[in-house]
């Protein structure tokens, strides 16, 4: 084993509309801010969300300037669950499909 | 849509050690009982399990004389989550496998 993250610590971090939408997101995108548009949730909650995926080894998080830039560990991911990014964005990320 | 639970709800039912590998057993044995062998778990807390388990559409159960008896929808999440199932029984359910 390479040291991620059990099945279930990354079914757990994408079990929830907001974290599975910040994902999709990601994927879409290409990275994010730490508050994307279009979702309408506290900062601290965002923040919270964010250090799951990230302990959860789906998300890395680089420093530029004054700003958080999250990306999506796609490859990693991949290559530890074959099959398990196909089923999450299956299902795009519009604006309009924002939870919360 | 067909009624069923989001993904991220099926997700979340997924995202804990103990019910995963109630998903795995149900897998591999066709069905279960409530309290399969080799599980060290008060049945309190499997029944919690089964019971998210159940919510999130990925078990039904039927009743046999005075037991319970859980099997894994496994067409209807196939059919609803295309890949995600393989991507959960990747990784078999061997009695040495179980939580706890």
């Amino acid at each position: 084993m390479s040291g991620e993250p059990e099945l279930a610590v990354v079914l757990h971090a994408l079990g929830d509309p907001v974290r599975l939408w910040l994902v999709r997101v990601l994927a879409a995108q290409g990275e994010s801010t730490c508050s994307p548009d279009g979702l309408d949730v506290p900062r601290s909650t965002l923040t919270n969300h964010w250090r799951i995926l990230r302990e959860a080894g789906l998300t890395e998080t680089r420093q530029e300037g004054k700003h958080r830039v999250m990306t999506l560990r796609r490859a990693a991911v991949e290559a530890r669950h074959p099959g398990l990014l196909a089923v999450v964005l299956a299902e795009p990320a519009g604006p309009g499909a924002a939870p919360g």
